[in-house]
């Protein structure tokens, strides 16, 4: 029997590379020589200046396709000398594999990588297997997965199901997979008043009480109470700001901030509505004139429990001992473009040093991961 | 028959003291030799690095006594070479006299100085005349008319009656006086929450939607409607901030600040209590601890048409031909002090220029003004 594929190795063969947002670092050049060599058929989809690579193994519209969602690209290392290793150097210390990308998420791809080439090499599957790896999740994001599924879907190919491979579990490895995750909105709002005497109020229009009624009105409301998989969507006022020093005018103009985050009971659109309706109301009642902007970072996303996500609870359990939590906490990632085009769940190691100096993973993680995901492929196509 | 008194080249002389607040600059030097050679009784109640100048005509405990108010501090001058004139050199040209202070107020000084020494000079009245001119109306008025009115009250000094020699009209000699002027406070709130991610609202205690709420209702308020002798109150909320780049951080405090103006329906003291109450329903709402720092520029204050209002107009009308109006507009003035110890009227020149570069006022206006002024005495005293 041929040697199985060293995640470990890989990864840190990846972590060598310097792939900062939006570099490309010789990851994704990496992993397209890895996989052709197991048979994969590779494209590099790059779009926008970002490099991003789609791997399959099988037939073009093959009965069923299982895929792997993940990304090479990093956040930047911050100040080097925070560090107490060199965070493209991919240490192996006191059982930990060190530095940027470690957790997030190149040990992950590594993972399902070396499980996706062992899987067609020793038992081929029937149907095929795909690989979605782009350069720009830790960015702007606009040109990454979504150039992916673009050019997925105008070639015809397609998922029957995909798991995101990023970190999921707070502190222990198998605790938690993320079934769905909340929305996330910022919408900036400036109020045009006229300025004054702040003897003579009535000879100026005054933007603040109207600032004051739509926040505390946007603030006080309840958007929900939580829904069968989420906790309650929130609405955060961040800022509120005028700069006015002189307490004898009444300034022109000000500005407010909010951020919602929210559940599957809304849509980005929907919220929309409705702060613009409060907006009206608010502009009408005082005779301001109100602007908003609203800045979508992604709708949520739910994939009800079922198939997928028992797939991959049974595989957690057998290779932890641990039955992973159905959780949608935690910020926005990649799979709210994929929810659109198929089955999603996210699986993957421990995020505790994701994004921090010094970030770390244990070597047996890696080795459990890949365990997990060539679980997976097995039960998919048993 | 004795010259009277010039009031131009008085003017003139006050105008050639450099008393920008807080400099007594020789002018309350010269008057108190002017009011001494003429009969007064001068004492100079200086307090706090501020020259005041307190002259009475007449015995203590005179039946009656008439009391002028007025200042002989000046505001800055700004940047000379936007002046046309020499600030301090009083030309006389185009029929006006030049400088700081033109209008407010060392013409009004030497109008009613003059008229006093005139009349004790050609017609001693039964009574007694009392000239409280202060150093400091154009600073903080700590040390200034309050420092007199102290003194007088230690002394068993006091006025039956009092005029403000403040410039009252805006355009037109007579058109104007005062008989109340609005009150003034300015208050300050914090708000104090606890910082955290705008992801997870729960785990932080957001300090806007407080600030919100508690500008919303007071700025949502009717504080009155009006009242006999007043425009309604006002309250302009003049500021609020925060000053958070980030929108993913719920910051930990906000500020906002508010200026009321206020009729005769209301006390500072009233207002900061309702303003209290109001904060406190906040913040038993909200859990937010929020801090008020109340700032009272003055009190309204009003002094009822009557005896004074009438006597003021009759000899307004018979020097100008002009039926004053009686306003409660503008901002404050001593007379906010002076009304506390007896009934009070404002009544002086245009002020179309006061605190403006070119400063004047037609040299015309200041003889009327002296015959205004002299008319009061011999009527008050006939
Ligand atoms: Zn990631
Ligand atoms: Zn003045």
């Amino acid at each position: 029997m041929p040697t199985p594929l060293d995640p470990v190795d890989l990864t840190a063969r990846l972590v060598r590379c310097n792939s900062v947002t939006p570099a490309e670092g010789g990851a994704l050049v990496l992993l397209e020589q890895v996989l052709t060599d197991a048979g994969f058929a590779c494209t590099r989809v790059d779009r926008g200046g970002i490099a991003n690579l789609y791997a399959r193994w099988g037939k073009r519209g093959a009965n069923r396709s299982f895929g792997f969602n993940g990304h090479t690209d990093v956040v930047p290392i911050g100040n080097p000398d925070d560090w107490t290793v060199d965070p493209f150097g991919a240490d192996i210390r006191d059982g930990f594999l060190w530095g940027r990308g470690a957790t997030d998420m190149k040990s992950g791809v590594a993972a399902f990588v070396a499980a996706a080439c062992d899987m067609v090499r020793d038992t081929p599957p029937d149907g095929a297997i795909i690989l979605a790896i782009t350069g720009d999740e830790e960015g702007d994001a606009q040109h990454g997965t979504t150039a992916l599924l673009d050019w997925m879907a105008a070639q015809g190919e397609a998922m029957t199901d995909c798991l995101v491979g990023e970190p999921t579990s707070p502190n222990h490895m198998g605790e938690a997979m993320k079934i769905g995750r909340r929305g996330s909105l910022t919408a900036h709002f400036t109020f045009h008043g006229v300025q004054g005497h702040s003897a003579y109020p009535d000879r100026a229009k005054n933007p603040l009480p109207a600032m004051a009624r739509l926040m505390d009105r946007l603030a006080s409301h309840t958007l929900d109470t939580g829904t069968d998989h989420f906790d309650a969507s929130t609405l955060a006022v961040v800022t509120m700001d005028t700069g006015n020093p002189a307490t004898n005018v009444i300034p022109a103009t000000c500005r407010a901030t909010l951020n919602i985050r929210f559940n599957d009971a809304h849509t980005a659109a929907g919220l929309t509505d409705w702060m613009q309706a409060e907006l009206d109301a608010v502009a009408a009642e005082t005779s301001i004139r109100i602007a908003m902007a609203v800045k979508v970072s992604g709708d949520s996303f739910l994939t009800p429990p079922g198939a997928l996500s028992d797939l991959i609870g049974r595989a957690v359990q057998a290779e932890t001992g641990r039955t992973p939590e159905l959780s949608t906490s935690g910020g926005t990632s990649d799979a709210r473009f994929v929810k659109d085009h198929c089955p999603v769940v996210e699986f993957g190691l421990v995020g505790k040093t994701m994004h921090m100096v010094d970030e770390k993973v244990p070597v047996a993680d890696i080795h459990t991961l890949k365990a997990i995901y060539a679980r997976i492929l097995r039960d998919y196509f048993a």
